[in-house]
Protein backbone atom coordinates (compact mmCIF):
# COMPACT_ATOMS: atom_id res chain seq x y z
CA UNK A 1 0.00 0.00 0.00
CA UNK A 2 1.29 3.38 -0.92
CA UNK A 3 1.48 6.28 1.69
CA UNK A 4 2.16 9.67 1.05
CA UNK A 5 3.24 11.92 3.77
CA UNK A 6 5.34 15.41 4.02
CA UNK A 7 9.27 13.83 5.06
CA UNK A 8 11.10 11.00 5.30
CA UNK A 9 11.24 7.45 6.67
CA UNK A 10 11.27 8.00 10.62
CA UNK A 11 9.70 11.44 10.59
CA UNK A 12 6.56 12.06 12.88
CA UNK A 13 4.18 11.32 9.66
CA UNK A 14 6.34 8.43 9.24
CA UNK A 15 5.33 7.13 12.70
CA UNK A 16 1.54 8.15 12.67
CA UNK A 17 1.41 5.95 9.28
CA UNK A 18 3.00 2.91 11.35
CA UNK A 19 0.42 3.59 14.20
CA UNK A 20 -2.48 3.39 11.38
CA UNK A 21 -1.19 0.59 10.03
CA UNK A 22 0.72 -1.70 12.11
CA UNK A 23 0.40 -5.05 10.40
CA UNK A 24 0.55 -3.75 6.76
CA UNK A 25 3.49 -3.65 4.44
CA UNK A 26 3.58 0.20 3.16
CA UNK A 27 5.58 1.80 0.54
CA UNK A 28 6.25 5.78 1.72
CA UNK A 29 5.86 8.20 -0.92
CA UNK A 30 7.79 11.16 0.41
CA UNK A 31 6.76 14.61 -0.55
CA UNK A 32 8.23 17.57 0.46
CA UNK A 33 5.22 19.94 1.29
CA UNK A 34 1.38 19.28 2.12
CA UNK A 35 0.37 20.17 -0.90
CA UNK A 36 2.18 17.35 -2.98
CA UNK A 37 0.89 15.05 -0.28
CA UNK A 38 -2.59 15.82 -1.97
CA UNK A 39 -1.43 16.03 -5.52
CA UNK A 40 -0.34 12.20 -4.97
CA UNK A 41 -3.36 11.36 -3.76
CA UNK A 42 -5.46 12.96 -6.63
CA UNK A 43 -3.28 11.95 -9.69
CA UNK A 44 -3.27 8.18 -7.78
CA UNK A 45 0.42 7.88 -7.35
CA UNK A 46 -0.10 6.90 -3.73
CA UNK A 47 -3.35 5.12 -2.25
CA UNK A 48 -3.73 7.57 0.54
CA UNK A 49 -1.64 10.02 2.26
CA UNK A 50 -1.59 10.48 6.57
CA UNK A 51 -1.33 14.67 7.07
CA UNK A 52 -1.00 16.47 10.41
CA UNK A 53 -3.94 18.35 11.26
CA UNK A 54 -3.50 20.15 14.56
CA UNK A 55 -1.40 20.07 17.28
CA UNK A 56 -2.23 20.97 21.02
CA UNK A 57 0.57 23.28 21.36
CA UNK A 58 0.16 25.27 17.73
CA UNK A 59 -3.16 24.79 16.96
CA UNK A 60 -4.85 24.24 13.67
CA UNK A 61 -3.04 23.87 10.53
CA UNK A 62 -4.96 25.70 8.73
CA UNK A 63 -3.49 25.23 5.36
CA UNK A 64 -3.77 21.44 5.13
CA UNK A 65 -8.23 22.64 6.02
CA UNK A 66 -7.81 24.05 2.54
CA UNK A 67 -5.98 21.26 0.76
CA UNK A 68 -8.24 18.40 1.83
CA UNK A 69 -11.80 21.06 1.25
CA UNK A 70 -10.23 22.25 -2.26
CA UNK A 71 -9.00 18.36 -3.44
CA UNK A 72 -12.08 16.76 -2.48
CA UNK A 73 -10.33 14.09 -0.47
CA UNK A 74 -12.02 12.60 2.34
CA UNK A 75 -11.04 11.81 5.89
CA UNK A 76 -10.98 8.13 6.85
CA UNK A 77 -9.23 8.05 10.74
CA UNK A 78 -7.70 10.04 12.59
CA UNK A 79 -4.52 9.20 15.28
CA UNK A 80 -2.75 11.20 17.93
CA UNK A 81 1.30 11.30 18.39
CA UNK A 82 3.13 12.77 21.49
CA UNK A 83 5.71 14.43 20.00
CA UNK A 84 8.62 14.93 22.27
CA UNK A 85 11.88 16.42 21.15
CA UNK A 86 15.56 15.41 20.69
CA UNK A 87 19.06 17.09 19.91
CA UNK A 88 21.07 14.24 18.14
CA UNK A 89 24.44 14.44 16.40
CA UNK A 90 27.31 12.26 15.36
CA UNK A 91 28.68 10.33 18.24
CA UNK A 92 31.67 11.43 20.46
CA UNK A 93 30.57 14.75 20.63
CA UNK A 94 28.73 16.25 23.21
CA UNK A 95 26.41 19.78 23.55
CA UNK A 96 29.56 21.81 24.18
CA UNK A 97 31.09 20.63 20.82
CA UNK A 98 28.36 21.62 18.82
CA UNK A 99 28.20 25.13 16.47
CA UNK A 100 24.96 24.57 14.57
CA UNK A 101 21.69 23.01 15.57
CA UNK A 102 19.19 22.43 12.10
CA UNK A 103 15.65 21.80 12.61
CA UNK A 104 12.20 22.26 11.08
CA UNK A 105 11.08 26.09 11.80
CA UNK A 106 8.22 24.45 14.20
CA UNK A 107 10.84 22.27 15.89
CA UNK A 108 13.24 24.78 16.82
CA UNK A 109 10.20 27.02 18.02
CA UNK A 110 9.14 24.33 19.93
CA UNK A 111 12.15 24.25 21.78
CA UNK A 112 13.08 28.18 22.16
CA UNK A 113 13.51 27.96 25.75
CA UNK A 114 16.50 25.40 25.10
CA UNK A 115 17.74 26.92 22.43
CA UNK A 116 17.96 30.28 24.71
CA UNK A 117 19.95 28.26 26.96
CA UNK A 118 22.89 27.41 24.54
CA UNK A 119 25.77 29.53 24.01
CA UNK A 120 25.38 32.37 21.57
CA UNK A 121 27.47 32.03 18.86
CA UNK A 122 25.51 28.35 18.24
CA UNK A 123 23.92 29.00 14.91
CA UNK A 124 20.33 28.10 14.67
CA UNK A 125 19.53 26.91 10.98
CA UNK A 126 15.95 26.63 9.43
CA UNK A 127 16.02 23.22 7.75
CA UNK A 128 13.49 21.87 5.39
CA UNK A 129 11.95 18.90 7.92
CA UNK A 130 12.90 17.51 11.12
CA UNK A 131 14.04 13.92 10.39
CA UNK A 132 15.68 15.20 6.98
CA UNK A 133 18.53 17.64 8.63
CA UNK A 134 19.31 14.59 11.19
CA UNK A 135 19.86 12.45 7.60
CA UNK A 136 22.33 15.00 6.14
CA UNK A 137 23.92 15.17 9.40
CA UNK A 138 24.67 11.03 9.28
CA UNK A 139 25.19 11.19 5.38
CA UNK A 140 27.54 14.26 5.22
CA UNK A 141 29.65 13.05 8.10
CA UNK A 142 28.75 16.05 9.72
CA UNK A 143 30.92 17.22 13.00
CA UNK A 144 29.59 19.90 14.85
CA UNK A 145 26.42 20.11 13.79
CA UNK A 146 23.13 18.84 15.48
CA UNK A 147 19.40 17.97 14.55
CA UNK A 148 16.63 18.15 16.66
CA UNK A 149 14.11 15.43 16.11
CA UNK A 150 12.29 12.97 17.50
CA UNK A 151 13.81 9.45 18.94
CA UNK A 152 13.16 7.42 16.13
CA UNK A 153 15.08 9.66 13.91
CA UNK A 154 18.34 9.10 16.03
CA UNK A 155 18.17 5.48 15.95
CA UNK A 156 17.11 5.39 12.12
CA UNK A 157 20.10 7.05 11.18
CA UNK A 158 22.48 6.15 14.01
CA UNK A 159 22.76 9.37 15.59
CA UNK A 160 23.63 10.12 19.25
CA UNK A 161 21.27 11.60 20.94
CA UNK A 162 22.46 14.78 23.42
CA UNK A 163 19.22 15.84 25.26
CA UNK A 164 16.43 14.79 25.74
CA UNK A 165 12.50 16.41 25.78
CA UNK A 166 14.59 19.61 25.59
CA UNK A 167 10.66 21.17 24.02
CA UNK A 168 9.36 23.97 26.13
CA UNK A 169 6.00 22.24 26.69
CA UNK A 170 6.37 18.83 27.64
CA UNK A 171 2.49 17.60 26.36
CA UNK A 172 2.81 18.30 22.84
CA UNK A 173 0.80 16.37 20.93
CA UNK A 174 0.10 16.05 16.92
CA UNK A 175 -3.67 15.28 15.28
CA UNK A 176 -2.84 13.43 12.02
CA UNK A 177 -5.89 11.94 9.96
CA UNK A 178 -5.62 9.27 6.79
CA UNK A 179 -7.24 10.93 3.85
CA UNK A 180 -8.41 9.32 0.29
CA UNK A 181 -10.02 10.08 -3.30
CA UNK A 182 -12.98 7.93 -2.54
CA UNK A 183 -15.83 8.08 -0.45
CA UNK A 184 -16.53 5.00 2.28
CA UNK A 185 -19.16 3.74 4.16
CA UNK A 186 -17.89 4.97 7.71
CA UNK A 187 -16.77 2.25 9.95
CA UNK A 188 -19.55 0.72 12.22
CA UNK A 189 -18.39 2.69 15.27
CA UNK A 190 -18.09 5.56 13.61
CA UNK A 191 -19.14 8.37 16.09
CA UNK A 192 -16.68 12.01 15.14
CA UNK A 193 -17.34 14.25 11.84
CA UNK A 194 -15.79 16.99 10.25
CA UNK A 195 -17.89 19.31 8.42
CA UNK A 196 -17.34 22.48 6.50
CA UNK A 197 -20.41 24.88 5.83
CA UNK A 198 -20.80 28.41 4.61
CA UNK A 199 -23.17 31.06 6.32
CA UNK A 200 -24.83 34.03 5.07
CA UNK A 201 -23.91 37.40 6.98
CA UNK A 202 -27.30 37.38 8.44
CA UNK A 203 -27.09 38.13 12.65
CA UNK A 204 -26.84 34.87 14.77
CA UNK A 205 -26.57 32.49 11.64
CA UNK A 206 -23.80 30.65 13.40
CA UNK A 207 -25.27 30.20 16.68
CA UNK A 208 -28.39 29.05 14.96
CA UNK A 209 -26.61 26.18 12.89
CA UNK A 210 -24.68 25.22 16.53
CA UNK A 211 -27.98 25.43 18.54
CA UNK A 212 -29.04 22.69 15.64
CA UNK A 213 -26.22 20.29 16.70
CA UNK A 214 -27.21 20.97 20.25
CA UNK A 215 -30.56 20.04 20.22
CA UNK A 216 -29.76 16.86 18.63
CA UNK A 217 -27.16 15.55 21.37
CA UNK A 218 -24.18 16.52 18.78
CA UNK A 219 -21.21 17.90 20.79
CA UNK A 220 -19.20 20.40 19.03
CA UNK A 221 -15.24 20.00 19.81
CA UNK A 222 -13.74 22.35 17.47
CA UNK A 223 -14.29 25.41 15.00
CA UNK A 224 -12.11 27.09 12.85
CA UNK A 225 -13.55 29.95 10.36
CA UNK A 226 -11.51 30.11 7.51
CA UNK A 227 -11.74 32.70 4.34
CA UNK A 228 -13.87 31.76 1.32
CA UNK A 229 -11.33 32.43 -1.52
CA UNK A 230 -12.64 34.66 -3.81
CA UNK A 231 -14.87 35.91 -1.23
CA UNK A 232 -12.92 38.38 1.13
CA UNK A 233 -14.01 38.98 4.66
CA UNK A 234 -16.51 35.58 4.17
CA UNK A 235 -15.66 32.51 6.20
CA UNK A 236 -16.35 29.32 5.85
CA UNK A 237 -16.47 27.36 9.11
CA UNK A 238 -14.70 23.95 9.70
CA UNK A 239 -15.81 21.91 12.62
CA UNK A 240 -15.41 18.99 14.19
CA UNK A 241 -18.55 17.09 16.49
CA UNK A 242 -18.99 13.76 18.10
CA UNK A 243 -22.40 12.03 18.29
CA UNK A 244 -23.66 8.57 19.97
CA UNK A 245 -26.46 7.91 16.96
CA UNK A 246 -25.05 7.75 13.86
CA UNK A 247 -28.38 7.71 11.77
CA UNK A 248 -29.87 10.50 13.88
CA UNK A 249 -26.51 12.60 12.67
CA UNK A 250 -27.18 11.98 9.09
CA UNK A 251 -30.50 13.33 9.23
CA UNK A 252 -29.52 16.49 11.05
CA UNK A 253 -26.99 17.00 8.23
CA UNK A 254 -29.89 16.65 5.50
CA UNK A 255 -32.18 19.40 7.29
CA UNK A 256 -28.64 21.60 7.84
CA UNK A 257 -28.16 21.89 4.04
CA UNK A 258 -31.02 23.72 3.73
CA UNK A 259 -30.02 26.16 6.44
CA UNK A 260 -26.75 26.94 5.52
CA UNK A 261 -25.01 28.00 2.06
CA UNK A 262 -22.79 25.26 1.58
CA UNK A 263 -22.12 22.10 3.79
CA UNK A 264 -20.07 19.49 2.84
CA UNK A 265 -18.49 16.51 5.12
CA UNK A 266 -14.85 16.15 5.30
CA UNK A 267 -15.19 12.73 7.00
CA UNK A 268 -17.15 10.54 9.39
CA UNK A 269 -14.28 8.42 11.55
CA UNK A 270 -14.30 7.27 15.10
CA UNK A 271 -12.97 9.25 17.33
CA UNK A 272 -9.36 7.37 18.05
CA UNK A 273 -7.31 9.08 21.29
CA UNK A 274 -6.40 4.99 21.87
CA UNK A 275 -4.88 5.31 18.09
CA UNK A 276 -6.48 1.88 17.48
CA UNK A 277 -5.35 0.73 14.06
CA UNK A 278 -7.20 2.16 10.85
CA UNK A 279 -10.12 -0.45 9.93
CA UNK A 280 -9.93 0.93 6.43
CA UNK A 281 -8.46 -2.04 4.81
CA UNK A 282 -10.79 -4.40 6.25
CA UNK A 283 -13.69 -1.82 5.15
CA UNK A 284 -12.64 -1.85 1.32
CA UNK A 285 -12.29 -5.57 1.26
CA UNK A 286 -15.94 -6.19 2.65
CA UNK A 287 -16.84 -3.42 0.11
CA UNK A 288 -15.49 -5.92 -3.00
CA UNK B 1 6.63 57.41 18.22
CA UNK B 2 8.24 54.15 18.22
CA UNK B 3 6.63 51.43 16.25
CA UNK B 4 7.87 48.01 16.28
CA UNK B 5 7.10 45.82 13.08
CA UNK B 6 7.70 42.63 11.42
CA UNK B 7 10.23 43.37 8.91
CA UNK B 8 11.78 46.45 7.40
CA UNK B 9 11.02 49.90 6.12
CA UNK B 10 8.78 49.48 2.99
CA UNK B 11 7.50 46.41 4.17
CA UNK B 12 3.64 45.52 4.19
CA UNK B 13 3.86 46.29 7.75
CA UNK B 14 5.49 49.68 7.37
CA UNK B 15 2.99 50.36 4.78
CA UNK B 16 0.07 49.86 7.26
CA UNK B 17 1.77 51.53 9.56
CA UNK B 18 1.74 54.73 7.44
CA UNK B 19 -1.80 53.92 6.66
CA UNK B 20 -2.64 54.49 10.19
CA UNK B 21 -0.28 57.08 11.48
CA UNK B 22 -0.28 58.77 8.03
CA UNK B 23 0.58 62.68 9.90
CA UNK B 24 2.92 61.39 12.60
CA UNK B 25 6.70 61.35 12.48
CA UNK B 26 7.61 57.18 12.84
CA UNK B 27 10.56 55.29 14.13
CA UNK B 28 10.11 52.19 13.12
CA UNK B 29 11.27 49.30 15.28
CA UNK B 30 12.83 46.45 12.79
CA UNK B 31 12.07 43.22 14.09
CA UNK B 32 13.14 39.76 12.67
CA UNK B 33 9.97 37.59 14.14
CA UNK B 34 6.63 38.79 15.76
CA UNK B 35 7.42 37.28 18.62
CA UNK B 36 9.91 40.36 18.67
CA UNK B 37 7.41 42.47 18.24
CA UNK B 38 4.95 42.05 21.55
CA UNK B 39 8.60 42.00 23.35
CA UNK B 40 9.47 45.38 22.09
CA UNK B 41 6.42 46.73 23.32
CA UNK B 42 6.26 44.48 26.49
CA UNK B 43 9.91 45.86 27.53
CA UNK B 44 8.70 49.67 26.02
CA UNK B 45 11.61 49.94 23.50
CA UNK B 46 8.58 50.51 21.04
CA UNK B 47 5.30 52.43 22.14
CA UNK B 48 2.97 50.13 19.82
CA UNK B 49 3.00 47.68 17.45
CA UNK B 50 1.83 46.94 14.17
CA UNK B 51 1.04 43.33 13.38
CA UNK B 52 -0.75 41.17 10.68
CA UNK B 53 -3.64 38.80 12.17
CA UNK B 54 -5.61 37.83 8.86
CA UNK B 55 -5.39 37.44 5.47
CA UNK B 56 -8.38 36.76 3.24
CA UNK B 57 -6.40 33.70 1.26
CA UNK B 58 -4.69 32.32 4.19
CA UNK B 59 -7.07 32.83 6.84
CA UNK B 60 -6.19 33.74 10.47
CA UNK B 61 -2.52 33.81 11.57
CA UNK B 62 -3.25 31.90 14.70
CA UNK B 63 0.37 32.57 16.29
CA UNK B 64 -0.85 36.18 16.79
CA UNK B 65 -3.73 35.46 18.46
CA UNK B 66 -1.53 34.03 20.96
CA UNK B 67 1.23 36.12 20.77
CA UNK B 68 -1.05 39.65 21.67
CA UNK B 69 -3.05 37.21 24.59
CA UNK B 70 -0.53 35.89 26.49
CA UNK B 71 1.55 39.32 26.34
CA UNK B 72 -1.61 40.86 28.02
CA UNK B 73 -1.13 43.52 24.97
CA UNK B 74 -4.40 45.17 23.86
CA UNK B 75 -6.08 46.12 20.48
CA UNK B 76 -6.18 49.64 19.80
CA UNK B 77 -7.16 49.51 16.15
CA UNK B 78 -7.43 48.07 12.69
CA UNK B 79 -6.54 48.53 9.14
CA UNK B 80 -6.68 46.31 6.01
CA UNK B 81 -4.16 46.49 3.36
CA UNK B 82 -4.42 45.06 -0.63
CA UNK B 83 -1.67 43.20 -0.91
CA UNK B 84 -0.22 42.82 -4.36
CA UNK B 85 3.25 41.06 -5.92
CA UNK B 86 5.93 42.34 -7.80
CA UNK B 87 8.50 40.99 -9.47
CA UNK B 88 11.86 42.95 -9.41
CA UNK B 89 15.44 43.10 -9.80
CA UNK B 90 18.67 45.55 -10.96
CA UNK B 91 17.84 47.80 -14.01
CA UNK B 92 18.40 46.83 -17.53
CA UNK B 93 17.55 43.06 -16.93
CA UNK B 94 14.08 40.83 -18.32
CA UNK B 95 12.68 38.21 -16.31
CA UNK B 96 15.01 36.22 -19.12
CA UNK B 97 18.13 36.74 -17.52
CA UNK B 98 17.01 35.55 -13.96
CA UNK B 99 18.41 32.22 -12.69
CA UNK B 100 17.02 32.86 -8.69
CA UNK B 101 14.04 34.11 -7.04
CA UNK B 102 13.82 35.17 -3.66
CA UNK B 103 11.06 35.69 -1.31
CA UNK B 104 9.44 35.01 1.93
CA UNK B 105 7.75 31.53 1.55
CA UNK B 106 4.36 32.98 2.06
CA UNK B 107 5.27 35.33 -0.75
CA UNK B 108 6.12 32.54 -2.96
CA UNK B 109 3.35 30.43 -2.16
CA UNK B 110 1.09 33.06 -3.15
CA UNK B 111 2.74 33.49 -6.65
CA UNK B 112 2.85 30.07 -7.34
CA UNK B 113 1.08 29.84 -10.57
CA UNK B 114 2.99 32.54 -12.19
CA UNK B 115 6.54 30.67 -10.49
CA UNK B 116 5.79 27.32 -12.72
CA UNK B 117 5.66 28.61 -15.51
CA UNK B 118 9.22 30.15 -15.38
CA UNK B 119 11.59 27.76 -16.67
CA UNK B 120 12.70 24.73 -14.45
CA UNK B 121 16.03 25.75 -13.68
CA UNK B 122 14.99 28.83 -12.32
CA UNK B 123 15.71 28.30 -8.46
CA UNK B 124 13.51 29.76 -5.91
CA UNK B 125 14.65 30.27 -2.52
CA UNK B 126 12.78 31.35 0.43
CA UNK B 127 13.88 34.65 2.38
CA UNK B 128 13.33 35.97 5.56
CA UNK B 129 10.49 38.32 4.29
CA UNK B 130 10.02 40.02 0.83
CA UNK B 131 11.65 43.77 1.53
CA UNK B 132 14.76 42.42 2.75
CA UNK B 133 15.15 39.98 -0.05
CA UNK B 134 15.05 42.93 -2.49
CA UNK B 135 17.39 45.22 -0.08
CA UNK B 136 20.20 42.64 -0.62
CA UNK B 137 19.98 42.52 -4.05
CA UNK B 138 20.69 46.15 -4.45
CA UNK B 139 23.29 46.35 -2.01
CA UNK B 140 25.17 43.53 -3.02
CA UNK B 141 24.77 44.86 -6.55
CA UNK B 142 23.10 41.12 -7.78
CA UNK B 143 22.31 40.53 -11.17
CA UNK B 144 20.44 37.47 -12.18
CA UNK B 145 17.91 37.77 -8.77
CA UNK B 146 15.16 38.74 -8.45
CA UNK B 147 13.15 39.58 -5.23
CA UNK B 148 9.25 39.53 -5.29
CA UNK B 149 7.66 42.10 -3.35
CA UNK B 150 5.25 45.07 -3.00
CA UNK B 151 5.79 47.92 -5.51
CA UNK B 152 6.59 50.40 -2.65
CA UNK B 153 9.73 47.58 -2.14
CA UNK B 154 10.80 48.44 -6.17
CA UNK B 155 10.23 51.96 -5.40
CA UNK B 156 12.29 52.16 -2.07
CA UNK B 157 15.29 50.15 -3.51
CA UNK B 158 15.50 51.61 -6.92
CA UNK B 159 14.66 47.96 -8.79
CA UNK B 160 13.09 47.86 -12.19
CA UNK B 161 9.60 45.51 -12.10
CA UNK B 162 10.02 42.83 -14.46
CA UNK B 163 6.25 41.80 -13.97
CA UNK B 164 3.11 42.96 -12.02
CA UNK B 165 0.50 41.65 -9.73
CA UNK B 166 1.78 38.48 -9.65
CA UNK B 167 -0.10 36.54 -7.20
CA UNK B 168 -2.80 33.77 -8.22
CA UNK B 169 -5.32 35.71 -6.52
CA UNK B 170 -5.84 38.94 -7.60
CA UNK B 171 -7.89 39.77 -4.27
CA UNK B 172 -5.55 39.04 -1.17
CA UNK B 173 -5.91 41.81 1.51
CA UNK B 174 -4.26 41.21 5.24
CA UNK B 175 -5.85 42.79 8.13
CA UNK B 176 -3.22 44.57 10.40
CA UNK B 177 -4.35 45.22 13.83
CA UNK B 178 -2.23 48.20 16.39
CA UNK B 179 -1.22 47.02 19.93
CA UNK B 180 -0.47 48.41 22.94
CA UNK B 181 0.52 47.77 26.46
CA UNK B 182 -1.96 50.01 28.09
CA UNK B 183 -5.81 49.51 28.42
CA UNK B 184 -7.53 52.81 27.08
CA UNK B 185 -11.19 53.82 26.88
CA UNK B 186 -12.39 53.08 23.36
CA UNK B 187 -13.08 55.70 20.91
CA UNK B 188 -16.29 56.92 20.72
CA UNK B 189 -17.31 55.05 17.49
CA UNK B 190 -16.14 51.87 18.60
CA UNK B 191 -18.78 49.20 17.17
CA UNK B 192 -16.25 46.22 17.19
CA UNK B 193 -14.38 43.96 19.90
CA UNK B 194 -12.11 40.68 20.14
CA UNK B 195 -12.92 38.41 23.22
CA UNK B 196 -11.44 35.56 24.29
CA UNK B 197 -13.31 32.95 26.50
CA UNK B 198 -13.00 29.47 27.17
CA UNK B 199 -15.46 27.09 27.88
CA UNK B 200 -16.20 24.18 29.58
CA UNK B 201 -16.84 20.29 28.07
CA UNK B 202 -20.62 20.49 28.26
CA UNK B 203 -22.61 19.53 25.47
CA UNK B 204 -24.21 23.31 23.78
CA UNK B 205 -21.82 25.45 26.32
CA UNK B 206 -20.87 27.23 22.35
CA UNK B 207 -23.78 28.08 20.94
CA UNK B 208 -25.38 28.90 24.13
CA UNK B 209 -22.46 31.67 24.30
CA UNK B 210 -23.14 32.79 20.64
CA UNK B 211 -26.33 32.86 21.40
CA UNK B 212 -25.98 35.37 24.09
CA UNK B 213 -24.81 37.90 21.42
CA UNK B 214 -27.28 36.62 19.03
CA UNK B 215 -29.73 37.84 21.65
CA UNK B 216 -28.36 40.87 21.99
CA UNK B 217 -27.89 41.97 18.31
CA UNK B 218 -23.87 41.04 19.06
CA UNK B 219 -22.93 40.11 15.11
CA UNK B 220 -20.48 37.37 15.62
CA UNK B 221 -17.93 38.17 12.58
CA UNK B 222 -15.05 35.41 13.34
CA UNK B 223 -14.57 32.83 15.49
CA UNK B 224 -11.28 30.44 15.45
CA UNK B 225 -10.80 28.14 18.35
CA UNK B 226 -6.58 27.72 19.15
CA UNK B 227 -5.72 24.88 22.29
CA UNK B 228 -5.35 25.85 25.77
CA UNK B 229 -1.65 25.24 26.41
CA UNK B 230 -1.29 22.69 29.65
CA UNK B 231 -5.25 21.50 28.64
CA UNK B 232 -4.54 19.47 25.37
CA UNK B 233 -7.30 18.86 23.27
CA UNK B 234 -9.20 21.46 25.48
CA UNK B 235 -9.88 24.73 23.28
CA UNK B 236 -9.82 28.55 23.91
CA UNK B 237 -12.44 30.54 21.55
CA UNK B 238 -11.04 33.83 19.85
CA UNK B 239 -13.98 35.92 18.60
CA UNK B 240 -14.67 39.10 16.42
CA UNK B 241 -17.77 40.78 17.24
CA UNK B 242 -19.69 44.01 15.76
CA UNK B 243 -22.11 45.72 18.01
CA UNK B 244 -24.29 49.20 17.80
CA UNK B 245 -24.44 49.76 21.59
CA UNK B 246 -21.24 50.03 23.19
CA UNK B 247 -22.94 50.34 26.50
CA UNK B 248 -25.14 47.29 25.81
CA UNK B 249 -22.09 45.39 24.32
CA UNK B 250 -20.14 46.04 28.19
CA UNK B 251 -23.34 44.21 30.22
CA UNK B 252 -23.55 41.38 28.35
CA UNK B 253 -19.54 40.87 28.32
CA UNK B 254 -19.76 41.14 32.25
CA UNK B 255 -22.83 38.76 32.47
CA UNK B 256 -21.32 36.18 30.04
CA UNK B 257 -17.82 35.98 32.44
CA UNK B 258 -20.49 34.74 34.48
CA UNK B 259 -21.26 31.61 31.93
CA UNK B 260 -17.81 30.95 30.36
CA UNK B 261 -14.76 29.75 32.33
CA UNK B 262 -12.64 32.97 31.14
CA UNK B 263 -13.28 36.17 29.13
CA UNK B 264 -10.71 38.91 28.07
CA UNK B 265 -11.42 41.70 25.78
CA UNK B 266 -8.66 41.94 23.95
CA UNK B 267 -9.49 45.48 22.24
CA UNK B 268 -12.28 47.48 21.64
CA UNK B 269 -11.83 49.57 18.32
CA UNK B 270 -13.64 51.04 15.09
CA UNK B 271 -14.36 48.76 12.49
CA UNK B 272 -11.91 50.03 9.63
CA UNK B 273 -12.24 49.04 6.55
CA UNK B 274 -12.13 52.71 5.19
CA UNK B 275 -8.43 52.70 6.83
CA UNK B 276 -9.29 56.16 8.77
CA UNK B 277 -6.45 57.04 10.35
CA UNK B 278 -5.87 55.58 14.27
CA UNK B 279 -7.34 57.96 16.45
CA UNK B 280 -4.81 56.49 19.32
CA UNK B 281 -2.87 59.81 19.97
CA UNK B 282 -5.89 62.46 20.51
CA UNK B 283 -6.91 59.72 22.24
CA UNK B 284 -4.14 59.65 24.66
CA UNK B 285 -3.86 62.97 24.89
CA UNK B 286 -7.03 63.66 25.94
CA UNK B 287 -6.77 61.80 28.52
CA UNK B 288 -3.46 62.97 30.05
Amino acid sequence: MKIAIQGIESSFHDMATRLLFPDTEIELIMCDTFEKVTECIENMSADFGVLAIENTIAGSILPNYNLIDASGLVIYDEVFLNIQMFIMALGGQTIYDIDEVHSHPVALLQCKDYLRKLPPQLKIIEGKDTASEAKKIKEGNLKGVAAIAGKQVAERFGLEILDSNIQNEKDNQTRFVLIGKEAIAPAENANKATLKFELSHSLGSLSNTLQMFTTFNINLTKIQSLPIVGKPWQYAFFVDVMFDDYQLFTEVTKVLKKAVSELKILGVYKHNVENTPSQLIQVLENGK
